[in-house]
Formats: C-alpha cells, sequence, structure tokens
C-alpha cells in the first residue's frame, strides 16, 4: 500500500549485513568493527531511515501506547489493579507507560501530551482537587478513569457503586444488632473515599442508628494509620462492637492493632473492609469486606478506552459495577462456618 | 544550535491559534473548528513538524524511556521492587515502559529492540531458561539485572547475598538448637532460588545437621503453595520444630497454613521467611526474616544502566549487596521482645 520506509530487513539487505548486525549499529553496540558500521550508516542516511515505531507513529499518529497514572502499588489492592490492566493491555498488543501520581508531578501530564507519547490515559487515582483529570480531558486525549470517578467530569468512567456496597455493609451491621458503630475513614478527595463514606453512614441513618463523633476516625491511607485507629477506638472503657474502614488496608491495620492490645476479632468487636483483596481471604485476617470487581473494572475501561480511540467524538459514559459484600471470619454470623463463637453483641 | 524543528509553540504562532488548539489539532480533538484544523495542518504540512519526543528520538537516539520486564506486581516483594523503580526512574526524568514477563511473551522483546522503543532495560525476573536476557544483552541495549543474576552473563547485575543470608539464617536456627529442620524451596531456576536454597543448606552441614529429604518441599511462589507446605510439613506426628522459607510469600501462607491447623508460632514451630516485605512488621506475621536491601539495589542499578547508556564499551560488573536477618516473634529468641514463652525446641 503507498510507499512503505525501508525495514531493517532492507537495510540488511543493502549493507550486506545480518539484521543482527544493523540492530547493533543502531543501538551504538560497540561490538561492530568500523568499517561495518560505516557501511550500514552509509546505507541509514542514503534510505532515510526511520527505526519501526517511530516511523509509524509519525504515520498514523498512533504509539500503540497507553498512558497509565496510579498511586502507589504497595497498596494490594492497586497491584491487584495493575496486574489486570498490564494483562489487559498486553493481550491488545498495546505497550503501557507507568506513572505513579505521587512521583510524578501532575504538570508532566501536560509534557506527555504534548509529545504524543501516548494513545489514551488510564487515570486510576482521580481526586476532586487533582489537576491531572483535568489536564488530561482537556488536551483531547482519550481517557477513561478508573476506580475512582469524579461527578460531572466529561470523560468516560468505570467505578464500582461504592455508595451502594458501602450501604450494604452499614445494614449487615445493623441487622446483626450492632447500635455501637465505628467508621474509619478518609477525607472526600474523590468520589470512591466519600461513597464509601456516605452510604455506610445511610444505611445507619436508614435504620435510626446514630453513630458518635468519637467513633469516627478520618485518618490516612496506610497500614500503620488503620493501626493507629485501632489504638483510638479499642482503647475506650467502652469500645464499640464493631468497624467498618472504607479500604482493606486500613481494616488490615486496625485488624494488627486489636491483635497488639489482645483484642479478638471478631469475639470483641466485628470488622468490615472495603476491596476484597486477595489478602482478605488469607487466615492472618480473613476478613468480611466489599468486593471491588477489578476484572469487570479494567475490562470496561479498556473497552471504552478503545472506543473513544476509534471515535474521539462518541458521548461519555459513566458505568457503575456492583460490589457485593462478602462475608468471612472477622464477622461473626458466617453461615458458612458456624464456630459457636459467643458474640456478644446480636443485641443492643 | 543548528537548526531545530518547530515547536507547537512555533505552530501556534505561525497558524493564529493557541497552543492548546494546536495540541488538540494533533490529538484529533472534535473541538476545532473546521476552518481552525485546516488552518493548522496547512502550517504542519508548511514545516514538516514532528511531535517532540518524536523529532528528539529521531535527532538523538534517545527515547528518555527504560523497559522493566518484572513478573506479578501482586508479589508483595515485587510491589515494593517496583515502587522503588518508578520513583527512582521519575526522579532522573525518564519513562517506565512496564511489561509483565508472565503476560508478555519473551519474543516481544525483540520487537521492542527494533522498534528503539527504549534506551535500556532493567530486567528484574531473570531465570536460567529464559531467552529475554539473553536477548536483550544480545541486542546491545543496555541492560541491567536487577534482583535476580544469572552467573557469567556478560552485562551489569546487582543482587543480594541471597547465599549469605540464606546461610545466616540456617546457622541462627541451629545456634538455637534446632536439629529437625524443614525447608520450603523453589525450583533453582536461577540464582536467586537456587542460593537462598544452598546457602541455607550450607549452614546445616557446616554445623553437622542433616536435612531429611521429608522435611523439603519444593513448591511454586504463592500464598496457596506455601499453605499447602504447611499441610505436608505440620500434619505429621512429629513435625520438623523450624521451618524456612526461600520468599516471605511463601512464609505468610505457610503461617496461614499453620493457623488454620491451631499451630502456634513459634511456641510450635519456629519460622524463618526471605525479603522483609513490609507485611513481614505486621502484627498479624511478625516475621523473622532476610533483608533484600530493594532501596540499595535499585540504586546501583539505575546509576550502572545510565553508566551503560553513557558508555556501551565499559566493563560489565555485578554487585552483591548484604542480606542481613531480622529477628521478629517468628522466632522465640527476639531479645527485645522477652516473652517467656517456652520453647521447647532450644535442645535437641
Amino acid at each position: 500500500m503507498g510507499e512503505r520506509p525501508p525495514t531493517s530487513r532492507d537495510l540488511a539487505r543493502l549493507a550486506g549485513v545480518s539484521q543482527a548486525t544493523v540492530s547493533r549499529v543502531l543501538t551504538n553496540n560497540p561490538r561492530v568493527s568500523p568499517d561495518t558500521r560505516a557501511r550500514v550508516l552509509q546505507v541509514l542516511a542514503e534510505t532515510n531511515y526511520t527505526p519501526n515505531a517511530l516511523a509509524r507513529a509519525m504515520k498514523t499518529g498512533r504509539t500503540d501506547t497507553i498512558g497509565v497514572f496510579m498511586t502507589r502499588v504497595t497498596s494490594p489492592f492497586h497491584a491487584a489493579l495493575l496486574d489486570e490492566i498490564g494483562r489487559r493491555l498486553s493481550e491488545a498488543g498495546l505497550h503501557m507507560i507507568l506513572w505513579n501520581i505521587e512521583h510524578d508531578p501532575e504538570e508532566s501530564v501536560a509534557e506527555v501530551v504534548q509529545q504524543r507519547l501516548v494513545d489514551g490515559f488510564i487515570l486510576t487515582s482521580a481526586t476532586y482537587d487533582s489537576r491531572l483529570h483535568a489536564a488530561a480531558v482537556a488536551s483531547g486525549t482519550p481517557t477513561v478513569l478508573l476506580h475512582r470517578g469524579i461527578d460531572g467530569l466529561d470523560c468516560d468512567q468505570v467505578v464500582g457503586d461504592n455508595w451502594q456496597g458501602a450501604y450494604d455493609a452499614g445494614r449487615y451491621l445493623v441487622e446483626a444488632g450492632h447500635r455501637d458503630i465505628g467508621l474509619v475513614t478518609l477525607a472526600h478527595t474523590g468520589n470512591t473515599s466519600r461513597d464509601r463514606d456516605l452510604g455506610f453512614r445511610a444505611a445507619l441513618d436508614d435504620a435510626g442508628v446514630k453513630i458518635k463523633t468519637s467513633n469516627v476516625v478520618t485518618t490516612g491511607v496506610g497500614h500503620a494509620d488503620g493501626h493507629a485507629a485501632a489504638q483510638k477506638l479499642l482503647s475506650r472503657a467502652k469500645p464499640p462492637t464493631a468497624i467498618y474502614t472504607v479500604t482493606d488496608l486500613l481494616a488490615f491495620g486496625l485488624l494488627d492493632g486489636a491483635r497488639a492490645r489482645g483484642v479478638q476479632v471478631p469475639d470483641d468487636v466485628w470488622l468490615i473492609g472495603f476491596d476484597n483483596t486477595d489478602l482478605a481471604s488469607w487466615e492472618a485476617f480473613d476478613l468480611t469486606t466489599v468486593d471491588q470487581p477489578v476484572h469487570a473494572i479494567v475490562e470496561a475501561g479498556l473497552t471504552l478506552l478503545r472506543q473513544r480511540i476509534a471515535d474521539p467524538a462518541r458521548p461519555t459514559t459513566t458505568q457503575l459495577l456492583p460490589c457485593p459484600l462478602v462475608i468471612r471470619g472477622s464477622t461473626a454470623n458466617t453461615p458458612a462456618k458456624p464456630t459457636g463463637k459467643k458474640s456478644r453483641t446480636r443485641t443492643d
């Protein structure tokens, strides 16, 4: 079809050397004799050779590369999300450039856009005050928000139904008879943290259960923050009988904090997290939690992104996927595992 | 210096539009009027405009991008390694293309090399039978092996001293009086798994302690594999009094398997892992383990890689960094935390 740029195979033939030798010259490998190098460079100059990826990018405007912005992957949920994104992109024959929003200043997105390094963006850590998503969307580069959405932002978004998942967790505790309930939450920096907080409060409110101000801990995202929350909530004379945390990682920290104080879960206090990371199913935690459908979120998000790359003018959409409650041993009434453990808090 | 390609600023000036509008045209954003689009495209054609990154790559032969090959980041150690690599590359102003060796066929490295997508490779998952490192090195692309080395491979390598770390773990158990010792290990697919196995055996051998064949479990890399190893080793009438696993993740699985059987660590059995991941310090595990110096490995590796990019002819080097034993509660004689717990196995 029309003219095509010469390939390294063409170059090798013209220079009378192997493709490997051409590759060595292109990569400045010293293991090429000066004569051979000169011959290859001569052919390069004569043919105006452009390496394939660059040639294709210039010809098609496509780089076959997707830029992914993510928070720290030392968080088990984000590691699982990255793993799934990488798997899906690889299946689609796409490369992934990965940026950590905690390491890379947001301004870099402007440079990335201007340099046309990527065909599209996947943003997994959108927050209200981040200019990252705004810059990505304003650039016109196809962009999808995964996992964390922003209300009213005119771009494709695929998120779990955090509000409903949190509501179900709250209702489950109330229906089990809990009235003195703790909430370990994050500042409402985006829809995700907001909805996991407000959905839970709504369930308690609907049941006429008031949540004491002293039972709410607003904290950071790490294991150590959950651990410190345990100290605050469990050191009282009358601690709450159940605690909900807005992420699994906070729940792991809280469970470890309880362990350090000799407080038993679920005998002394019930615990519910949010994310259903792999670790939640380990005996060390055996955590009742709300499932984030990572697989479905990534699948739907990549479909939307590829549709947008193919047709930039199509209307944007927001998809909300269900987040079911997964009941395990950190709450006592697990029908599958009757343990006979007493739960002192089944009635108010 | 000399001619320079036009920038989007030049284009904007020539077309009489804003830089943002030029960017929108370049990214096929529909929110540009047909007239404006036509004017910008006309200027593009007249100036033979090439977007910056491509222009620079063609001019300098550099992409400012490093290709990283890694295994699944759902393993806590690899997540920490990736996090550190990303932080360091970002500080150096370099982009990272990330490939998962479990998702991406090894053949893709040849394509990546030919397309000159990256200035260098970081390989964190080298194994003897992988052609990935051989292909990377043969291509002449600057390459460094981090964390997993391969004996005799002519490329820069930075690894922990796995053999010595494993030896120290073995000696520690023997000096504490253990004689009936379990080993949960991996097939020797690379230096790392080999040295973590052989170093441990050497320590026992030097002390005249024989390791029973029935006490050795060779398994896979996941939490479930450690869990299954617990079943094998702890279901006997007389289980080993101490177990060493060649990764933390296997130790977490083993600890959870012990928990599931009601076996107490360290009262009934001591446990030592390898990696010193963050999780090892959590109360849930409180794991004695051998420290992998992730920070130092990545720092040394990136220094070597940048030196090689600057001077491809410099001799290759292998750096071996110390892996100290970190003693926690999964072995009983922690001087910092005298618990009075009996250890039934201090003497043979």
